[in-house]
């Protein structure tokens, strides 16, 4: 469940999969395009005005200011919602380094703010065989990273008695088998090769894959929290790198009986090196930036602190002031590593308060009685 | 774990995977080709005799007669052996119908002979997940039918001691899962393409299926019975089409720090319609198969009573008789009927007595503590 940014330079068109993310020629990837191109929406302001309706908050941040952008589905979660049927979330990490960086933060953050919004379970997949076949590590080095993944994971501040954290390595079995071949029986090789680019040396591995990532989607999946819930809805937040797994998921889905899956999808985070190198929309000179102020379309560290800033009138105040000039490019950045800073801080010491015994807790297979209240 | 007859008519070469079994222009299996086209080893008398020897008893009927008739490395397997080193075997049934017939008993019948003969554990695997694969069942179904073949196979006089039965679809998980996404890692699509002839309209289920036949093969697999012993050789008893999985296998073994399991396996028995039917060697007329015997290279009733005839005074009495045209085809066919008659009503008396709970004893997943006693 992670990518990685392409080299893109010279690449004539934007290729986005769950293992490559590059723009054309190097540039920014175009988000517009890439909803036409995988058929998804846009969340456009009035669903965003629905769901505070509905949960009566303020949308996460992350939904207010753009990053979760495009859905699929969405929109019928919050009908059957609003009727009074339950959901659950499912998400997922790919296991591939021993500790999980802000933007790998970011799905687990939105997620936990679903949770308490919605008051729904959550399933959360560690997929340890995924980079045991991708990125070549042993089965027990995959496993210690879902290990200490799960703790980062933990540290986001998910309810123990809604979430149930899993390895594939521990859980792939029953139910779960049983769903992964009747996704595969509905998936041919060439339609893989067509979502995924798989070539004739990509080892079966990686063929026998998608049907595992797919299949959480279903709650027939986890008999021991959903058992006879066969219809519960499910929804996927997660980056839209991670969208030609779930479009396939929702082309098999009704073929084996079962309920598509809806999606909210978040955008890339670019890599932050903030105070330096940063791309700055402040002008060359303290002179010539007074005069004309920041171009906040460009500027990084406005972008980010837009993403991270919870309080929207200081935003704002930084966006006027920032934007004619009366506030500093240092200022801003100054402001950003505060914010992130105070952020990592409080996710690190949340981190190194997790147990293994809290970690057993979360991925021990049993049912969530109270899950829905 | 099953094949099908082949059309045959008009195909230029022959054709042996586990899906298909053709002959030349519809004619008979060239076994000596196979061994050459397979890489396998053919099995000489000095084998049987050596196996006799070791085991201290009349080698089984099927491997003094060459229904078992070529073999991977079971000469280190009895090297071992004799070096007091013990093995497993490990085979298995694709439940595809509701009961076995008897071409699809003999594999059990020497299987059970292998384990009394060398005082092994067994493993059973039940591809109920190929099954649903393969032949369009649905899950539910597929098991059902391997509770019913499992009844079957229990019929033929395993040791509930010394024996696992599995389903894929209630087994597959944990270490079993491990080891298939390790086999999987090792083997490339275009490598599956030229082993089982997949196509791209294939479904990826089929694809990602070998690596499930692969790893009974480790002992690894099992951690119930074979736990930390993980060097165990493994020996295969299987028709030969069966022989592509386990040229997988024992080329990926090695790979993966395991042993390659060793071979003995079985050329295929035509389908049986006994009286009528089958063709003969007895000559046209009473007259001149009184004046110039049976032709014995062609009499199909004759070639099953030396796969089923134990008794190998009065099989060599009858080849005299017959060959020298003492004995007439109906004679033979009468007696043929007689023998598989008891073989068969014996075995129908067998699986009436399996009970559920015996189904049960044989699929729980257990230690063996005893099994190499």
């Amino acid at each position: 469940m992670e990518k990685k940014e392409g080299e893109g330079e010279g690449e004539e068109e934007q290729v986005v999969n769950p293992w490559t993310v590059s723009a054309k020629g190097g540039g920014k990837i175009d988000y517009d395009k890439l909803i036409d191109q995988f058929g998804c929406q846009r969340i456009d302001q009035s669903l965003v005005d629905r769901i505070h309706r509905l949960t009566s908050r303020a949308p996460h941040v992350f939904l207010r200011r753009g990053v979760f952008f495009a859905h699929r589905d969405l929109s019928e979660i919050l009908d059957a919602y609003e009727r009074g049927e339950k959901f659950y979330l499912y998400t997922g990490r790919g296991p591939s380094s021993e500790a999980l960086h802000l933007g790998h933060l970011i799905p687990f953050m939105f997620t936990k703010y679903l949770q308490e919004a919605f008051k729904v379970p959550l399933v959360i997949q560690l997929t340890d065989d995924e980079k045991c076949m991708w990125k070549n590590l042993t089965v027990e080095e995959s496993q210690r990273l879902a290990r200490e993944n799960a703790k980062d994971i933990i540290a986001c501040g998910f309810d123990v008695t809604r979430t149930f954290i899993f390895s594939d390595f521990d859980y792939v079995g029953g139910a779960f088998y049983k769903n992964m071949v009747k996704v595969g029986k509905c998936v041919t090789y060439n339609k893989v090769v067509g979502i995924f680019g798989f070539t004739g040396e990509d080892h079966i591995g990686k063929v026998s894959f998608p049907p595992v990532q797919a299949v959480p989607s279903f709650p027939s999946s986890f008999p021991h929290l959903f058992g006879g819930q066969d219809n519960l809805r499910c929804l996927i937040p997660c980056a839209i790198d991670q969208d030609p797994y779930f479009r396939m998921t929702r082309d098999v889905a009704p073929r084996i009986g079962y309920q598509k899956p809806a999606l909210i999808e978040s955008s890339f985070f670019p890599a932050m090196q903030i105070n330096r190198y940063a791309f700055s929309g402040g002008q060359d000179s303290i002179e010539k930036h007074r005069e004309l102020g920041a171009n906040l379309e460009v500027d990084i560290p406005f972008k980010y602190l837009s993403f991270f800033l919870d309080d929207d009138a200081k935003l704002e105040e930084i966006r006027k002031e920032y934007g004619a000039g009366r506030m500093l490019t240092g200022e801003v950045k100054q402001l950003l590593i505060q914010v992130l800073t105070e952020l990592v801080e409080r996710h690190r010491r949340a981190r190194a308060a997790v147990t293994d015994e809290m970690v057993d807790a979360f991925m021990a297979v049993r049912p969530l009685p109270n899950m829905f209240n």
